[in-house]
């Protein structure tokens, strides 16, 4: 199993999270790549609800997770881990210059093209649920999002991965995509709808959400939250 | 000059955009780059009003720029194609390990943890203004900003640069932090706003701007806009 407590590598995650983020935090990614090469990392579970550990938000500037720690090195945000990562294994990463190309910019497509529409519908839909504003923007935003996943429906066709073999590419488009999966973005376009399936039912994926949910297990309900 | 028709890197930019958006379209990003290395390329210029050119959302998914040539790769997304050309030069991304995994984060973080929330401020100043949704909204969006640019501005510090030496990841934030320049949020604090300034400031990026806002010049506005 991939969570080994001596492992060389690190990734920070929080020990609790409110209900609507379980199974949805960041250190998910990089649990998912290491399960799907069988590498094995060790666990820093930090408590959100109180202050950060001393000297955390040089680790981390915003104060989340995760971070992951090798051998000297120190990587923050989800998306410089993954490649990190995916360096390591073309099983993550393909070697061939154009696929590893391809690889990247979807890396990048889903965190910076994807993503942030995905944010705005989480605080309209979770944080600003019931809100005025949230109910006045909602249609707009959903408009301009379908368009952004009927070209994203239309790019990936009816290839099985983003770019050609399964890359940290997937693992970042699929976790974007599941954030959206109380809407009918990825369920109302049967190809994204299949890929998405695929992605998760990817015994990696299941055993990374698992390691996940545990680090929840014994932590009560921080007082402050 | 960096910008040369027989150069053996081509970036795709837009021959015309409207008048708000000229000097912020992101083949900013790539032209800055190569203009610090003094790397020769040459520009494809095409139209975004009418139809893209054939084939061009294969190249690059959302119909938008830049995408980047090279013997034979292909690569789309910003942050993907600075981290492209960061390899080819250390003075775009250190070569120390640990320096360049920080510069790597960085570019991530100013495209996934920064970049979103001027997305959306963009949208309730630019594309969505005066309507009713964006005034309610507006002040909370602003709070949470202003706490994500507390942490960036103690994360930057007194330091020069995000990563040490000047990187990708300067390019990518100040990019960002650009875009919300009609705000408080950079110049109401005293060190992002010196970072921005001493990013502006390098001839690179005037250089880089001025070959963006040369594309636009012989273009009439399209009559579909």
């Amino acid at each position: 199993m991939p969570v080994e407590p001596d492992a060389a590598i690190e990734i920070t995650a929080f020990d609790w999270v409110p209900g609507f983020a379980r199974g949805f935090v960041r250190d998910l990614r990089p649990r998912w790549a290491c399960e799907e090469i069988g590498l094995a990392y060790s666990e820093r579970l930090i408590n959100p609800a109180g202050p950060r550990p001393e000297g955390y938000y040089a680790e981390q500037p915003w104060g989340q997770v995760p971070v992951l720690k090798e051998d000297g090195l120190e990587i923050f945000e989800s998306g410089a881990i993954l490649l990190h990562l995916g360096e390591k294994d073309e099983r993550l990463l393909p070697r061939d210059p154009q696929a590893r190309q391809r690889a990247i910019s979807w890396l990048f497509a889903a965190l910076n093209s994807v993503e942030p529409l995905i944010f705005e519908l989480s605080t309209i839909d979770i944080f600003a649920k019931g809100e005025e504003w949230a109910e006045l923007r909602r249609p707009s935003l959903m408009a301009f999002a379908g368009q952004r996943f009927d070209r994203l429906a239309d790019a990936l066709g009816e290839r099985e991965w983003l770019a050609g073999p399964f890359s940290i590419a997937d693992i970042a488009m699929a976790t974007v995509l599941r954030e959206a999966d109380k809407t009918d973005l990825v369920s109302g376009r049967a190809n994204l709808a299949a890929y998405l399936a695929r992605a998760l039912s990817r015994p990696a994926f299941e055993r990374a959400l698992t390691a996940q949910l545990d680090a929840f297990r014994d932590t009560p309900q921080p007082a402050a939250a």
